[in-house]
């Protein structure tokens, strides 16, 4: 029989065992979204060299003196084959282009106007006006990102920029997925990989050995997590805990949880295995507050529920059990909650028609109508790129 | 020379131009993310018989008729190669499983017990204790998910258990991305091929046809969007406006947003054509502003910006010229905003330290010090499946 062990005692067992991957090294135009695994330095100053700041015509700043609309002063306008600059000369420029020697300043478009191979310019300038300084955005030896940044696409683009053509990040935790039941289509695999890729780890298709191969499978695989879904039951003909004995150790029979009290917890040689319930609404709760931690912690990420949090009034009271920590679904209308079951561990259309869900904690026996309590949202979930 | 248009003009442009795609089908263990382009109806009643809503075992009620702590009832246990259950058996189920002929309930595991081949049972049941009729998640015939539900990997579970192998979800759209300069390692056509992925789009490796090919790539692809990037300044030797107006029509030269004026938009055929100015900031806000949209609603996805917005009090005030929709990066501590810089198209390094930016409206100067403003969060952006 299974014997429920409280939530705390199971995340200390698997959080030791569950530290952030090593790094790899990623090319930049790959590493969206990928968590640095240690700081990025600036490789040089950048800019390299002064630049312009805006479109227009590089020129001296000393030749501009008296410009104004009633007395536009005329420039030669240069071209890039002769950077030289005197007095007398303009050169076109785009913005981020360098400022050619000699002139010290950039006009822009908008107080110039070409009469064919003339400028006229309308403004003075003063030296330096319209122009990024060497290192004015970063400074070469700065440290830039900092270890445990998620890279975001304008991040590749700095990276870029900088001349930094590789990253180190937290490498991406392999997790296999073996299925129990191999009679009916399979709906916990395909669900149970999609939140791994979720919380950044790699679930590879399922496997389904079959009940005699169970054993078999958890000590072939080489992953950083192996989680098997189905056959935790307590009846006799449920074979998941037995294939995790057979193949290394059982730790924890049974999680103060609700749904999914049947999670069970051990490890084939260092490798943490988590034998999730087969019901999928079960899989999901325990994927979410224990196996799905673990692959975010291994991921190098938040470990909490990557679920956006709101608060919400309930319309109606939870009643729930002392002891276990409980999920009720919820309907969120404005700002209410309706529940929609709790303690169910059967109806996965809950949750699909569910907004999100309230967690009621162990020492918890519920809450009443119009408690105001936090209500984390299916949708809108996890980091993404940006 | 370019003459900015009002954003809501190239809006309304864009458009009309750039509705949801048609759908494809995809198989359900691939289609977590996806948009659903109609309905989902379910094929038949779920569950399709009644099941135990408990592990237990299934018997007949009218045998449980006073059984107690002081007096258990006895009870063959049966298996399931004789499922007929008459009186004195009973069948041992998990939850979600099948009730056996003849059985009318489910006896909770702990309100039994197993001695060898016989089991004791201490409480009596009710007729469809523990039971999920037939039909009670999801009926046949219902529509159960409805078009433009975006698929959490819970539907995934749920669709199979239904039945349903595959669903109609909205095509990708295909992004063709070509970038002008060739000449210095390419920082904006990474930056955004991952935005086209952040919004629902697939973008090809950017290409790199050089000065003289860029109107011929314009005409080579297939794409249902078209981005180049770059080369959209005023000066004479910028090309991409002349590359639009060799390939196809230039409709819009200039946008009047802040950075990003020089973005310039026109179609080859029928296909709309965005050029993104080539300074990595610029690009970045008319991608999230122009052609981004256009990605989302393709897409099928809501069109708006996809960055969570929070309110923050300013803690300096934004300047920003009229007519124009500007961006102004902010660090968040806090509910306090700073702001970083407003009307620099240079300085992408600010968007690598700031936390979010505000929009300031093109018919608004600015914001004071104190006020609260949305910021768009940088950070957690975009819905990502759960």
């Amino acid at each position: 029989m299974f014997r429920p062990t409280p939530d705390e005692q199971i995340i200390d067992w698997l959080d030791a065992r569950t530290g952030a991957l090593p790094g790899e090294d990623v090319a930049v135009p790959e590493a969206c979204g990928r968590m640095l695994a240690g700081p990025v330095t600036a490789p040089a100053d950048h800019p390299a060299v002064p630049v312009a700041a805006v479109d227009g015509y590089a020129l001296a700043s000393r030749a501009t003196v008296g410009a104004s609309d009633y007395n536009p002063l005329p420039f030669r306008v240069g071209n890039h084959a002769e950077p030289d600059v005197d007095g007398s000369a303009a050169l076109p420029v785009n913005s981020g282009q360098a400022i050619p020697r000699g002139a010290d300043t950039v006009m822009p478009l908008e107080e110039t106007e070409l009469r064919g191979d003339a400028l006229d310019v309308y403004a003075p300038l003063a030296s330096g006006a319209n122009i990024v300084p060497a290192g004015r955005e970063v400074r070469g030896g700065e440290v830039f990102l900092d270890t445990g940044r998620v890279l975001r696409a304008a991040d590749l683009a700095m990276l870029i920029e900088l001349g930094v053509s590789a990253v180190h990040v937290v490498c991406r935790p392999r997790v296999g997925i073996i299925v129990v039941r191999d009679d009916v289509p399979d709906a916990g695999g395909p669900m149970i990989r999609a939140l791994v890729a979720r919380d950044g780890g790699v679930g590879d298709d399922p496997v389904h050995p079959g009940r005699d191969g169970l054993a078999a499978a958890l000590t072939r695989r080489q992953d950083h997590l192996l989680l098997m879904i189905g056959g935790t039951g307590p009846a006799p003909n449920d074979p998941a805990a037995g294939a995790l004995e057979a193949a290394g150790e059982l730790v924890f029979r049974g999680v103060a949880i609700n749904p999914g009290e049947t999670t069970t917890l051990g490890k084939v040689w260092e490798t943490p295995v988590i034998l999730l319930p087969g019901p999928p609404l079960a899989a999901l709760f325990a994927y979410d507050v224990i196996a799905g931690r673990a692959v975010r912690r291994l991921a190098g990420r938040d470990p909490g529920l990557p679920y956006a949090a709101r608060r919400a009034v309930l319309t109606r009271k939870i009643a729930s059990g002392l002891g276990r920590l409980e999920c009720c679904r919820v309907r969120v209308t404005g700002d209410r909650a309706e529940p929609l079951a709790v303690a169910d561990n059967r109806t996965l259309s809950t949750v699909v028609r569910a907004d999100g869900f309230v967690l009621v904690p162990a020492q918890s026996e519920g809450f009443a109508a119009g408690d105001e309590v936090p209500v984390y949202m299916y949708d809108r979930s996890g980091p993404a790129a940006g």
